[in-house]
């Protein structure tokens, strides 16, 4: 834990990797033609890869281009003095079979709406990082 | 209210600013370079412009460029089978003087963290959607 700024921590990768294991909603950050774009979805790990079913649309075919997308997830208190978010980039991918597929089967992992989102999407984290708001001093 | 998909409503665009209206926190997508970014801000609206207050660095950067950004803000229960989001997207610019800047400082809006956290930032959304969850059957 390191301390970058007033009031803010830098989280090691551990705390990042725990956090991101915790949470269960995240946004995933891609771009539709040269538009920036941000989607929430329901996810999990499977293994260090961030999980999410999906159906066709921005989110796939971004898998599809294996694209690098942005991953965020974040928990904020009532009040702004307290709270955390971890940044994860990497290339996204669709799994279309195989033990990671089955995996995320057993995972029970649920998107937001029904309908046909069965295309699992894959994010495999090439970049991660975190921060923490810090009202009170911190130790280095 | 439209419903779009099994489980999905397209939110009107008076619906996407109340809702944007009535949150504090918001995500700011941006592009580092080559690699797309989500960083969590407390903001408000003035008038129909997000603004929110940042220090040096890549928020500001996409601000001073003038970049077109993406802005998000949702909420989500505890099960995944309820929750909303709204997505803005359009140009960040650095406000440095005048009404909006005074507007803002009236606001009282904080910036997460202290520090030299001073530089207003503005996202004018040039488009506007958001989308809620929903398990029952909807009227359309």
């Amino acid at each position: 834990m390191r301390l970058i700024d007033s009031g803010l921590e830098i989280l090691s990768t551990e705390e990042c990797q725990d956090l991101l294991r915790r949470a269960t909603i995240g946004r995933v950050a891609v771009t539709v033609g040269t538009l920036p774009a941000v989607f929430p979805v329901n996810y999990a790990l499977l293994g260090d890869d961030i999980v999410f079913f999906t159906g066709a649309g921005t989110k796939l075919r971004a898998a599809v281009d294996q694209a690098v997308v942005a991953f965020e997830v974040d928990d904020f208190g009532a009040t702004p003095a307290y709270g955390w978010s971890v940044l994860a980039v990497g290339r996204a991918t669709e799994i279309t079979d195989g033990e990671p597929l089955a995996g995320a089967r057993r995972l029970r992992l649920r998107p937001f709406a029904g309908g046909d989102r069965s295309h699992l999407v894959r994010i495999r984290p090439e970049f991660l990082s975190g921060r923490r708001v810090c009202t009170g001093p911190v130790a280095d």
